[in-house]
């Protein structure tokens, strides 16, 4: 059983234009809603590979039932913490040739509420095999979250995956997960080459670098898996290579296996048109064409 | 008791924001909600002016349940049909120096919905002095919805003001309202000139024109109405001058005032940040300052 933890969960809402008018009325063509929050994109690509997965993390206020009724109505297994706080919407202006994100703050978590969510991800983690700690960490909670929530897991027996930006990346290393998976800018905002980023607590380190790919250090070996071309929406993209890591992970694949489907899950996640889904058939289509170099 | 309808009302979502950056990520600073759609904009400038208004239209899902409790926190007196659709969310991108608005399509409503909706309006008219008429109709409700309306309303003895655009205006003349508002674009859209809309069926018309201010023509008259130059955000303005003519029609006020105030009253509307919204010092300080002119 993989868990992943999505303690700024969102409420994603697509507004499908073909073009934006600013300081000016637009009717929205098509609304699409879904479960937003980089944990949840997780959870959904890896119910969509037929792998078991429980959502958890913290919800609260209109926008959290909303996004429960979702992941209910998608027949994602979801245990959510409750708060009083409400949960933020992310709103996407999906017109032809760009993307904007528009990203509410998300609610202030009370120390009461984040002491219940520790209860509730322990008696979690006990079945788990993999645990995902993925996304920013709303108002409230610990700066070092991710490091607190990776000494549990590790605790109990469980490998850990973290994706995480700035300072809670930071602390998080010092929980010593198992793979850290940052972009080239949350590389770069640490300071750290990325080998130095196994030096600082990680096991693995696999880095996504876009339409460059992925640039691996293991401790089994380096490598640069890079896909063919693809253009799309990239939103969700290294979300769909942590459900890849997580799987390998899970199942112990080779680490050539491990950055293979990575790469090929991460490509067919830019085709799809919203974060957290991917055609199966493009996956598997892609696979093959993944160029995996060592260094 | 003045009634204000709103059959495609909606919950209004301000996000405070330095600068949106198409085909990127943005945070959102500030988060406002509101309930929106232009008749809840009319209720609430009424209620500020301490006017007895009741708001009644429809209202679906989360987003219905979020604007209820909105305007049950505003004290604002409220008899919303529900119906089983999602109402809409109308986002509005709020910069410095600009205001961009996307509005959400809005529920769609079952023939049965709106025969329970008839049937609750019957029976609130019969005590309301005015009814006010605004706004756009969502999905399945007839497009002679506003002829329908203020037919029941006459019947009941009830005042009319209509505030439509396109079809659901052209018809709802049909129903001999005693007041239409239209802006100029929407008079534009009827291909009539403003002397021609009394003709159409309605026994005054009151056309805002922004910062022109108004141009008014009654069985008592023909008048211009203007404001001194104001800058601001501009939404919601037609609706204060909206809530002043329902004002001066269930006391009924002179022409004159009728139009002072409504003038007063939007430009105060444009002074504040956001729809619905104005200062009553603003606004009296205002009042002496709309110069008007008979035709």
């Amino acid at each position: 059983m993989i868990i992943t933890v999505t303690l700024n969960a969102a409420l994603d809402i697509t507004y499908g234009m073909t073009s934006v008018a600013m300081g000016d009325t637009n009717r929205v063509a098509r609304v699409l809603e879904r479960p937003g929050g980089k944990g949840l994109n997780v959870a959904r690509v890896l119910h969509t590979l037929g792998e078991p997965v429980l959502a958890c993390g913290l919800l609260g206020g209109g926008t959290g039932e909303a996004v429960r009724a979702q992941l209910t109505l998608a027949g994602i297994d979801a245990a959510f913490t409750p708060i009083e706080g409400e949960s933020r919407r992310t709103v996407v202006l999906a017109e032809p040739d760009r993307t904007t994100l528009l990203n509410e703050p998300g609610p202030r978590v009370t120390a009461d509420e984040w002491q219940s969510f520790l209860a509730d991800f322990h008696r979690l983690t006990a079945t788990a095999g993999v645990v995902v700690l993925s996304g920013s960490l709303p108002p409230g909670v610990p700066v070092n979250a991710y490091e607190t929530l990776a000494v549990a897991c590790r605790r109990a027996g469980a490998g850990v995956i973290l994706d995480a930006d700035g300072e809670p990346l930071r602390h998080g290393l010092a929980g010593r997960p198992d793979i850290v998976k940052p972009n080239a800018g949350e590389l770069f905002r640490l300071g750290l080459p990325a080998e130095a980023v196994r030096r600082a607590g990680a096991t693995a380190v696999v880095v996504s670098r876009g339409r460059d790919g992925l640039l691996a250090h293991t401790p089994h070996g380096s490598w640069t898996a890079t896909p063919p071309a693809i253009t799309g929406n990239p939103t969700g993209a290294g979300d769909a290579l942590v459900a890849a890591l997580a799987c390998g992970l899970a199942h112990d694949w080779s680490w050539p296996d491990r950055l293979r489907h990575g790469a090929a899950l991460s490509a067919a996640a830019v085709r799809a048109e919203v974060a957290g889904a991917f055609e199966p058939a493009t996956y598997r289509a892609l696979l093959p064409q993944i160029r995996l170099q060592p260094l």
